[in-house]
């Protein structure tokens, strides 16, 4: 798995060109990294004087970001797994007329899946940057860069997950999906 | 070493607010990863039909953009050892007068190396903005998204490294480099 990469491989790998990790892993390892901020932001406010008022709040707000720290780093491994079976799709037989057709089939299901995946890592990035929101305006003043700097993760997060859900819808053909507009 | 850690486990000791990492050793992160990006563009342009015109300059790019990879990933680690040194000068003794003279010059000399690091991330930062920029401009059209990531995540380095250079700054006393305005 990726993720159990260390991050000088992770990098490398990323820098070489290979199939994986693409523009969709590593959107959710930003959404992962902002996620984490938040957190980090939470935590350095609960149990500081001057922030009693605001104690359960920070606890709840890190209990979210760590599910959705959670949730942004398996798909850092879950974009790049569905991207490898769209390639293997396109391996698949064609000699006949039904292996073709269902060469067809499989490559369609396999890019609404990779799609699907992106799309995913957006909302789940769009909930970090309200959590950011929230950790820096109520959160220790002290950690209030960190925050700006997850919600900045968030919102690239977010436009690269978009464009790797377009790159997807861009190769769909006559569903529903390849209608979608965003 | 930070960067010989699994990513899970980099974004756990982000995220539960120890003193490292801490913001910016993450902006140097950033910085990495937007490195790689604009690495991966680049060679996802060499030796494609069409961009025969800017092979070499794509070459190039992409040896530059390695090396400032390797200098940014080096900064994930020297960030984080220059915030233990902080913290170590504060811990010298002061109990007699000598003592705490020396504890207050080695505290400045840790803040002062503390600044010094992520000033030149964001040094480093602007330099992959620019070539990240090329690769978007030059660049095998398809990857241009992946160069888009890249740009943002430059940005994100830069913005992230001035502020823990601004948030070192304010705690050195009567020097040029307490009024250095950034």
């Amino acid at each position: 798995m990726l993720v159990n990469r260390k991050i000088t491989e992770y990098l490398a790998k990323a820098a070489a060109g290979t199939a994986v990790p693409g523009g969709g892993s590593v959107a959710a390892l930003n959404g992962a990294l902002a996620a984490g901020l938040t957190e980090m932001v939470a935590n350095l406010t609960v149990g500081k004087k001057g922030y009693e008022a605001v104690e359960e709040d920070m606890k709840a707000l890190a209990g979210m970001a760590s599910q959705l720290r959670n949730k942004l780093t398996a798909a850092i491994d879950q974009d790049a797994d569905a991207y490898t079976e769209v390639m293997a799709a396109y391996k698949l037989p064609k000699t006949t007329d039904e292996e073709t057709s269902l060469r067809k089939q499989k490559i369609q299901d396999a890019i609404k899946h990779a799609a699907l995946v992106p799309l995913e890592v957006a909302r789940d990035a769009l909930a970090v940057i309200d959590l950011a929101g929230r950790a820096i305006r109520k959160g220790n003043k002290n950690a209030a860069s960190d925050g700006a700097v997850a919600a900045m993760n968030a919102r690239t997060a977010a436009l690269a997950a978009i464009y790797n859900v377009k790159i997807n819808l861009s190769s769909i053909k006559n569903d529903a999906l390849s209608h979608v507009e965003i």
